[in-house]
């Protein structure tokens, strides 16, 4: 990958930067955009990224506008080699940077261990399936509850604000299709037990439209408001934006993305899982919709952060926009 | 690239090979695939690929259920050298296998040429800015009809079916932004001189959902019907599906792809030109929409391709099916 440069010219003519703004009805005028790419992108990356590189990718980040970012995981470093430097990483950061740097938290361990460095959002991980349940996290669907139970409780009572991501909720790489009304209960239950936050988890990139659209109008039937829910889609069959725009439809006003689409496919080996942040930022700049964000220092960011892990980008408009 | 193996286990999990159906409202029942490789996806191609593959490759597509499928063009070899065998290739093919199969012809010697193999569907080329009609057509706006007005009238007399390309309709290299009614003005134009079907391309992939609302809504005000109107909308920023999905909304029944994204991007060095007809065949089975097509033979089909030039697919889905 080339150096980036900002006004690159290639093949003679200069690529086009920025999209040009043209308003749709039924959509938001703001979205929050919620950064993964330190946690769960890393965390899917073979590359060990040294702790100053981690430290100024979220710098970066927050440079270029991200407002919410996921910095690390307190997950045990057996497990998740990747992140194993969780405390390093928190300690050379300045966690009051922007308004939500959460840490994952598995059980009550890892929130004793985010409480012991004063954290303000923690984000817990479960599943909408048996079978990733026991294969992810060795437990059965209900047993996931009672772990998690008082790890909500114990951050509530501390003031913390908690998301709840939940996974597989559009199709199991065991299981196959997974039902609508299966995904509602276990969302309702994560939301029950009081998080703030519920991000709907396509983990394997198989959904599309309209499976969109029934688990959302279906989840607000259930009496969920559209401001607890995010979406978190995975671009591995190309999806990821026509799901995000169907949910911003119906009112979704926090969409999760990584920089540069770090992380691949967690359980395949095809080279794109995370919708990447930039082709997200793209398309919200054409829809003039707000987020904040300088779509020019964060493909500079990405480009510099593939360098770092010695891997070229999966963004279209990291490719485009770089060459 | 690995061979293609229909039931491949990718670290030690299947891939899932469809997506769970799902409707939703206000989409069609069924969508017609316009399909571009061989000649949209191959022109743009640095590989010369011999008649022989090429005309393998249009007979799978054609077996794989695609039923417009545009085979090659008469632009002369010195500009497109790709594509310097079409009398070879069309003289391999039996034109009737497949309802539509289109040749695209850039003047009256193209119409010639093409009345001289008794073709029953042509394509022409147009401009929507005066930039481009300049460097790809070497004429004004206003030249460009007088070249094409003869062709149509001449295809039209003879019973052909006549597609118009209408390019640069999202934005445009040169100039950058280009206005909705100044598109408008130009499609209206195409469709006054007799042409069956208009592709509106966004050439440089900049389009995003609320533009492409805008001009189809714009267009369809100036007594433009749906079944006139195709897409052809490239991936380049990642925006083509979510731009297909916004067209189909508004009644649009009609979308160009390209097998395994064949063609990069004509203007630019982005690797991604064409919406790959794998990644858009995905959405419409979610949303179990009709197109007729055999996702599995078409990945086949182009993963074969990709090792014929040499070069791996940029389809989301012919990665994430044939890893």
């Amino acid at each position: 990958m080339a150096a980036y440069e900002p006004f690159q010219l290639s093949a003679g003519v200069a690529m086009k930067r920025t999209p040009q703004v043209q308003h749709a009805d039924g959509l938001p005028s703001k979205v929050s955009i919620y950064e993964v790419g330190p946690r769960d992108g890393l965390q899917n990356e073979s590359a060990i990224v040294p702790v100053e590189v981690k430290a100024h990718f979220v710098r970066r980040l927050v440079a270029a506008g991200l407002q919410s970012v996921e910095v690390t995981s307190f997950v045990h470093p057996q497990w998740v080699p990747q992140l194993a430097d969780a405390e390093q990483l928190i300690d050379a950061l300045d966690l009051t940077m922007a308004p939500r740097m959460p840490v994952l938290v598995p059980n009550v361990r890892g929130l004793d261990r985010a409480l012991s460095k004063n954290l303000h959002d923690i984000a817990i991980f479960a599943s909408a399936t048996e079978s990733f349940a026991q294969r992810n996290l060795n437990r059965s669907l209900d047993e996931q509850f009672t772990m998690f139970e008082p790890v909500v409780a114990g951050a509530r009572r501390r003031g913390l604000w908690v998301r709840a991501y939940l996974s597989m909720c559009f199709g199991d790489p065991w299981e196959g299709d997974v039902s609508v009304a299966q995904v509602v209960k276990m969302a309702r239950r994560l939301l029950d037990l009081g998080c703030d936050e519920l991000s709907l988890g396509d983990t394997i990139g198989v959904a599309t439209p309209g499976h969109v659209e029934a688990l959302l109008t279906e989840l607000f039937a259930a009496g969920t408001a559209s401001g607890q829910v995010a979406v978190h889609f995975h671009d591995t069959y190309g999806q990821a934006l026509a799901n995000a725009l169907t949910a911003m439809r119906l009112g979704v006003t926090t969409i999760d993305s990584s920089a540069g689409g770090l992380g691949g496919c967690p359980y395949a080996e095809s080279a794109t899982g995370n919708l990447a942040t930039e082709d997200l930022v793209w398309q919200l700049q054409g829809l003039g919709i707000q987020t904040g964000v300088d779509l020019e220092a964060l493909v500079a960011t990405s480009v510099w952060m593939a360098e770092q892990i010695g891997k070229p980008t999966v963004s279209r408009v990291v490719s485009a926009l770089a060459g």
